[in-house]
């Protein structure tokens, strides 16, 4: 039987390509940036991890359950979510509220499927968090899934797997969680004090009380009242209360950016009157699902405004279409792997936004896309021109080694690399992050070995672009 | 004069890029998977060929005039559809009603126009065909035009090229053609005792009864009538006379699969009343284009519905904007060459369907597209996703090289090897069959051997996953 | 501090790709159409400086002041348009009505931005003109921004700076300009008799006649009446007046082809009622929006009915957004850089205009695109079965050498080669005009080389093509 089980190597050289004039390049421009710290802008990590330091607790539960990637591949091979321990609607939220499935069965099932994770990012990642984090030198496979599980438990409940010890050995300089803007930021308000404060900040992502399509939409903006003194059910009041938030964050999570994840690229630039009325409807149930769109797109405008004032990086993340399948979003609820992307169109929409504050030089807005025909056609031009716009790195599903190459592929010759901002790692897979970095930095510069040994650049210029797509342009875009 | 001749010659390591390290991966993958038997699941050869087992008839019918990726180069270029003897409208449709052109100054305007094909996936099945099948050794040119075609008539005339042999010689083990809903599957009926029975098989294509924007939409639902004894006016009767045809075609055709060649992907879930009204307003040619897209998109989720029954697998073919050249259409009818793709939307375009019996696990659909954008935006998603779904190899324009490559390029990391069903050669050119499977299975090698060596799978999954994508997936994804 | 100097050196297998077995045949291919004279049949350089022959003024307004693409990444990092003497709206348009910024601190800001430009066509067109046309071997960088600067103005001067011997020099065989319908050609004229009659034509651009939406639409049109002596408020003297004007061109410009810049590529075909109403809100400035694009459209339809009349070449580039920019469009006017592409649609846009002329063998149409998507889904299909349409080469933002690559990759296999026009520069920087051709060259050769030694073509088949792609078919296909 153990003939089946395949060594677990990562090769010095991988992600490099195949060419052995551009693996030797890369190799140089990689030694010079592998071991920058890691800066992690944009992510979904918990803040409890940091603010507690506590063990995580099983293999499955932190490798598996909360990974979407992970279950939305095993799921569209036919293996059911309740296999899984998915909890459903109804059950409790936390994944803690559905332990009836026995987290090892998970694990094997894991195992018996690791195959279908060949040549996708998951994959990778995996692979090299359980070489590089773990230690294992067989591939994970059916037989020696028990050992894997027992192995990983074992090593997850020592003191050198405690947050802050990772975030240590990580090489992790600064992390970025996203929070509600309902949040009280108690975990960033326990940081305060502490050597992490500076290390682990929030971002200010509204979308609870700027999306009317949202069922909780009245309770939430009813609650962003109560927390700001404001009335909400004015324009004006919705509009202040969402700026004590945004100094809030900065205040108490040391946010340095906003994040905004809406279904299109919308903006519009209303007056005052329609703003109020979108308002009433909104709070009344009323609107029509143009009117939510339109009452989003007024706001990423509102919300540019006021980056103008508190100097917040503004990230726009358009064009998710979420929870697709309806089933299991009834069953389920959201977030079950079920998103997925839509062609998004970014002329049209930015423009009342980029019309009314598009030349400000105190604006920075950071655009983000799942729609990579839009990298040459709409992003490049428009981050090639507009001082207010960056780019973003690949996002979501092509944060992977093809996804970046083509990301640099499509917008480097009409953006140039300054335009852009160096990497996101956008996880809540905690272990995953340095293999995520990684792999962004073996790619970028695989990307830039090829211009080089094109000639198109100097092997001076390529070790300074390096840097500045490691280290630099995330410290400059994200103001940190 | 024949100094312009050149050498016709197949390079072992074609198509196996110029990277002396990926070509020698690509050549140890290959060796393993090219005598492989040929599955071909889902094309348009003639079933009489394989019921009647007749010798072709002369080159220029067997391999110019059917052929419309041939022709439509020509044509591009200039060269009448008079001169290639491409029967006009009101000519007997079938080739042998045009016969006023001389079939060898057919055969000669093509090979003084055979450069036009450099670089084309024609020029290159045509190559291979000449070379393989017919052991040419000098390229076709002007010069040696006549000599080619007196020497395939030559052979085409010889029992080694009748279609059973020929099934035999090409290591073919099972061939399917396509059928619309009418077809009384007479050539299908004729195997069945025969030991190509199993071999032969049809699939069930109901576009001529689904489609009411079709001219002879009205006919065909009375002739639908006609067949099944079913009151086709009333929508319960011609969803029984459907599902009567589907059980002949699994009975008679030994059909494992449906066919839908819709121009979108737009699916519906319509009450009764609606879906009646519809059939109404269909039948009494009363339907707008809106109305009969609806009707289509109701009929896609009504088949769904009957596959979950009957277990026949679904493949959806849309994007395609038929017989596009008015003044060809109106001269020469449908299917000249003048199709063309359009840009297609999948993501909202199946909700319906997919909300009904997305999750059901006895659903699969095999979904296609002529939209290259929608490989990793919208198909590679929800493929890796929806249990039902699954994904057709590059179709048609995008059946080639390089189109290949970047579906597997496109779609891999997202929705993994597993969520795809191997090749279809989709092809009505029986000759070309073996060329087309071939350039297939290289480029899988080439690309398996670039993840490879660039050390993102071993060489032992890369053997597992080339065996997978030429023979186990496709016998897996269409039940054979 | 001049450790900071780097070397500027043009490598002579630039471009190439990294791999050695393609570079030799790409250098093989190369060094036989290097040489080969430029045909620059599609551009933006001023016909009075082949008129008038005078020497350029000085580095900036040669090099940075006109060229968008400098300017505008130079705007997206922050840089002002007033500090690089950018002229608004109400100075005198031309450049020259702007002098209060010194052109030597222009240059200095470009200079110490140079950065900007790695891994950009601009960066590579700058680089080569640097060093091929000034002989430069340093990089420019700040510390050496005075001695570029007194370097170019010096040799600006010189006599083999002037027009007539840069076109000897860069071995331009022929140059199309670019004027619009109501041109007189002076200057096209004054070469009448000249040696370089011959060298420098016109082209037919009737967009300020055309378009509705332009503020000056109804002068234009009254200017357009006044040359012609046609009643142009009368939709028959309206296109009569345009065919004059056309007739103009040809016999005082040389025009051979004509060129339509709109915002899509809708053509209609109307009834002469419904032309003539539209004619009238147009000039009454009460059309909408798509009453504008529908007028647009049914002159495109019109023009092409012209072109079959008096044999000038057709060429159609759709889908840029002009004037992105709102806040800098009012106080700088157009062309600052903020034309952005947008998604565009060919398969149903052109449809009336096929049904039409499609198949008429005396049309020409050379259809370009700023949205790369089309290239396999749309374009490569149209022109693969259209005699009319032929495809244009990678354009404005993709005229790069990823571009470019791309275009070959995504049309080839459906169009081939011959239902491509060679290269375009396109452009008003006449000093890269030598580079911007040979990085074609160098990428074709490129391609050819990837088909050649994938043994998907023969190397006697690639020296034929980059003749062709260099040389004949742009000759051809502009009737030159």
């Amino acid at each position: 039987m153990s003939k089946n089980i395949q060594k677990l190597t990562l090769h010095p050289d991988r992600l490099f390509s195949s060419d052995d004039k551009v693996i030797e390049v890369a190799r140089k421009l990689y030694e010079k940036v592998k071991d920058l710290p890691i800066i992690s802008p944009h992510g979904h990590t918990d803040p409890s991890w940091f603010a507690d330091n506590n063990n995580f607790e099983n293999a499955a539960d932190l490798l598996i359950r909360p990974d979407h990637y992970v279950f939305r591949m095993l799921y569209s091979q036919g293996i059911s979510l309740e296999s899984l321990g998915i909890p459903q609607h109804g059950e409790k939220g936390d994944l803690a509220g559905s332990r009836q499935v026995d987290p090892q069965s998970i694990w094997q099932i894991f195992a018996d499927n690791y195959h279908l994770f060949a040549g996708t990012p998951s994959g990778y990642w995996l692979d090299a968090t359980f070489s590089n984090v773990f230690g294992f030198t067989d591939k994970l496979c059916n037989e020696n899934a028990t050992e894997y599980y027992n192995e990983i438990n074992k090593q997850l409940a020592t003191p050198e797997f405690k947050p802050h010890a990772l975030m240590d050995r990580f090489n992790i300089e600064l992390i970025a969680t996203t929070e509600g803007a309902l949040d009280q930021l108690p975990h960033h308000r326990k940081l305060k004090d502490s050597a992490f404060a500076k290390r682990v900040i929030t971002s200010f992502r509204p979308d609870d009380v700027v999306d009317a399509s949202r069922e909780d939409f009245k309770q939430n903006v009813a609650k962003l009242a109560e927390l700001t003194g404001e009335d909400t059910s004015d324009w004006h009041g919705y509009l202040a209360a969402i700026r004590q938030r945004r100094a809030y964050f900065k205040e108490h999570g040391r946010a340095t950016a906003t994040d905004h994840g809406h279904p299109t690229a919308l903006t519009a630039n209303l007056n005052e009157q329609q703003c109020q009325a979108l308002l009433d409807k909104a709070l009344a149930g009323t609107a029509t699902e143009t009117e939510q769109e339109l009452f989003r797109g007024q706001l990423l405008t509102e919300l540019a405004g006021m980056s103008i004032e508190d100097g917040l990086v503004m990230q726009i993340h358009p064009g998710a279409h979420r929870n697709h399948n309806q089933g299991l979003f009834e069953r389920y609820g959201r977030d079950k792997g079920a998103d997925i992307p839509s062609q998004t169109e970014y002329v049209n929409a930015l423009k009342p936004l980029l019309a009314k504050y598009g030349n400000d030089p105190r604006l920075d807005i950071i655009l983000f896309t799942l729609d990579e025909t839009t990298y040459s056609r709409e992003l490049a031009p428009l981050a090639g021109h507009y001082p207010s716009l960056k780019l973003g790195p690949a996002w979501w599903f092509h944060d992977s080694p093809a996804g970046m190459l083509r990301f640099r592929q499509q917008t480097t010759e009409t953006a140039g690399f300054y335009n852009t901002v160096g990497f996101n790692d956008d996880t809540r897979a905690f272990l995953s992050i340095p293999a995520r970095h990684d792999v962004a930095r073996r790619v970028d510069c695989r990307y830039l070995a090829e211009l080089v040994t094109n000639h198109q650049i100097t092997l001076g210029e390529a070790h300074t672009l390096a840097y500045e797509l490691t280290y630099g342009l995330v410290k400059q875009a994200y103001k940190l």
